[in-house]
C-alpha cells in the first residue's frame, strides 16, 4: 500500500507520528487546530508540504469547532514553524475560504488533493533524469511523509523505479533528527529501492569518487530567483555535488515557491533546541556543560541547482525565474497560484 | 591538569577509554601486544599520532613478553587499522630498534617523546592563525586524545588561547562515532574554550553566513603533494571553506606524511561496520533491512588546503613539497625523518 503521512477520517486529521518511526507506526487523530500545532512544532508532521496540508486541516477544525475567528487559527498555525512556506500557503487557502463564507473543510480537502496531484506531476516530471543517472544521493526525507504522498524528491525516483531505472539511493542520515535513516530508507524499504544509509558527512567521499551519479532533494521554500531553503545540510551537499560535477536537482510543488522573496537572504531559518544536537536516543553524548547550536535549515544559492523538478517540468534556475515571472499571486499571499497540475485536479474532483 | 590519552606506567600502557568518553574516565591498563591491538582495532585508543605511540609500546610490551618476534608482532599492529601512516611509523621505529638490538622499551619512549614534542612546536607555530581569527571549525578530534598530549588542531588554540586570543569553536559532532561532540567538546571544556557542538550539516550553514573565519583539522595521512586523508566530512568541510574563501589549516607531525605517497590517490580508506551509521547509543535508528556504507575517512585534495601546520611552521602545499624533497627518509619507512622540533626533543631528555 502507498505511504500516505495524513488523511481525514471520522471528522479528525490522522497522520502517522514521524518522531516514532521507523521503530513503531502510531496513528495519531486530532481533533483541534491546537492538536495540528503541536503536531507541527514537535514534528510529529513534518517536510514543507505535509505541514501544509496538516495546517490546512487545522484551519478547517478551527472552523468546525466554531470556538476561534480565521485571524486567531491562522495565527496560532503559523507560529508553529518559520521556515516552510508551503505553511503559510496551507492556512491561507483556508482561512480566505474561511472568510469568504465557503467550506473550509472542503478548501482543505481541495488543497490537499492539489498537493498531492503536483507530487505525481513532479514525479512524472523528473523520472528520466535518473535513467542514466542511476545512483542517487538524497538528503533528509523528502519522500510521501514529508508531502502527503508521493514526495518531492523521492517522487522521480518511484516513477523510475516503476519505469525500470536499475537504482541505488545514498541516504543521508540528516542528523540531529536522522529524517534520512528512520524515514527515507522507511519509504525505500517499502518500495524495494536498494538504497544504503550514509552519515552525512560521508556524501562528500561519494561525490567525490564517482559512485554518485545525481542529488536530489526538497525544498522548504524557494525564492523567486530560485535559492532555496531545505534541511540543514543541503548547501554542502549542493557546493560538493558542483565541485564534482554532478547534477543537483531541487523538487518541489509550487506551494514551496515564495513569490515575495527577491532572494534567499529574507528566508528564516529556524534554530531548534540545541539539546537535539547534544543528545542521542534520549542520552546525552556531549559533555555536560557544553553548548549546541542547531538550525534546522540553511539557504543555498541558486547558482548551485542544476534544475528545478516542478509539477510543470524540469526547469532550470533562469527557466524557473521566468517562469514565476508569468504567474499571478493569489491576493494576500505571495503562492504563485493555479498551476497545470492544480487544474487537472480541481477538473477531477 | 593537562590532558593525556596515554602514559607508560608500571610496566604497562596506560590509556583513557575514548570509546566511554565524556560519560566514563576508564583508565586501560595494556600488558600485551595483543591487547594493544584490541584496543586500536576497537578504537579505545584513536587518533593518527596517539594510535602510533600506542602501537610503538604495543611493539615494546611485545619485546618485553619475549614470546614474539619483531616481524610477528609488527605484522599484528599493523594490522589493525589501514588508514593512520603514523601507525606503520611507530610500529617500524620500535622494530629497527628491536632488530638492531636496542632497547625497544626506549625507543617507544623516545618515539612518544618526539611526537609530544613535535605537537607542542605545532601549537607554537599555528596559534598567531587565530588571532585575527578567533571564530574556528574543527572536525572530528585532533586533540591530545588523538595525539598524547597537546593535539595537532587543537595545539594552535591552546596557545592561541593562552596568548589571550579571544577564541570560539564549532565543534563539528563528527558522526558516526562522535569524536567531536565526545572528545573535542571534553577537551575544550577542560580548557575553558568557549564552544558549540553543531551536526556535521551545520558546518556549511556557519561557513556560508560569515560565523566562522577559519577552519583547522588533523590529518591521518598526508601524501608528497599534499592530498591528505582524514576523518570522514573533512572533504566537505574543504570544498565549503574554499568556496567561501575561508583558510582551511591541517596540522599534524612528521610521523602523519607518507613520502612514499605521490598523491592521495593510493591511500588506503577503511571501511567500517554500518552499524555504526545504523544504530546510535546501541539502538538500531534505522529499519531492519536497510544497509549502510561506512567510510571512515575521505581524502581531500591539497588544493583546497591554505597551510599546513607542522612542527616546522606554517607550510603552504607548494612549500611542503619543496620541504618534503628535501628530506630523507630512514630506511624501510616513507617516514621523513628528523626535524628540528624531533631533535630538540631529542636533546631534552
Amino acid at each position: 500500500m502507498r505511504v500516505r503521512a495524513l488523511w481525514w477520517e471520522d471528522d479528525r486529521l490522522a497522520l502517522i507520528d514521524q518522531r516514532l518511526l521507523p521503530q513503531r507506526e502510531r496513528i495519531l487523530r486530532l481533533r483541534t487546530a491546537s492538536e495540528v500545532a503541536r503536531a507541527i512544532r514537535t514534528m510529529q508532521v513534518r517536510g514543507a508540504p505535509a505541514i501544509g496540508v496538516a495546517a490546512a486541516y487545522g484551519m478547517a477544525l478551527a472552523a468546525r469547532g466554531g470556538r476561534s475567528t480565521p485571524e486567531r487559527a491562522a495565527q496560532r498555525l503559523r507560529s508553529t514553524r518559520p521556515t516552510a512556506y508551503d505553511l503559510f500557503v496551507g492556512v491561507e487557502t483556508v482561512r480566505a475560504a474561511w472568510v469568504a463564507g465557503n467550506d473550509p473543510l472542503a478548501a482543505a480537502h481541495e488543497y490537499r488533493a492539489r498537493v498531492v496531484e503536483e507530487c505525481r506531476q513532479i514525479g512524472l516530471a523528473g523520472a528520466d533524469l535518473f535513467r542514466t543517472r542511476p545512483n542517487v544521493l538524497t538528503h533528509c526525507n523528502a519522500g510521501a511523509l514529508a508531502t502527503v504522498e508521493w514526495g518531492t524528491a523521492l517522487a522521480p525516483l518511484r516513477v523510475a523505479k516503476e519505469r525500470g531505472a536499475d537504482l541505488f539511493v545514498y541516504v543521508d542520515e540528516t542528523r540531529p533528527l536522522l529524517q534520512g535513516a528512520r524515514l527515507t530508507a522507511w519509504e525505500l524499504r517499502r518500495e524495494r529501492i536498494p538504497h544504503a544509509v550514509i552519515a552525512d558527512n560521508a556524501a562528500g567521499h561519494f561525490l567525490r569518487t564517482g559512485a554518485i551519479d545525481a542529488v536530489i532533494v526538497g525544498a522548504d521554500r524557494i525564492a523567486r530567483n530560485g535559492d532555496f531553503a531545505n534541511k540543514i545540510g543541503t548547501y554542502e551537499k549542493a557546493v560538493v555535488a558542483r565541485e564534482n560535477g554532478i547534477p543537483f536537482y531541487v523538487a518541489a510543488p509550487w506551494s514551496t515557491f515564495d513569490g515575495s522573496k527577491a532572494d534567499g537572504s529574507s528566508i528564516p531559518v529556524e534554530e531548534r533546541h540545541g539539546d537535539e544536537v547534544l543528545r542521542m536516543a534520549g542520552r546525552r553524548t556531549a559533555p555536560v556543560g557544553s553548548a549546541a547550536r542547531n538550525p534546522a535549515f540553511d539557504v543555498t544559492p541558486s547558482r548551485y541547482v542544476t534544475a528545478f523538478v516542478t509539477p510543470d517540468g524540469v526547469l532550470k534556475p533562469s527557466g524557473l525565474a521566468r517562469r514565476l515571472a508569468r504567474t499571478r499571486r493569489p491576493e494576500g499571499t505571495g503562492h504563485l497560484g493555479t498551476t497545470k497540475a492544480a487544474k487537472s485536479s480541481r477538473r477531477s474532483r
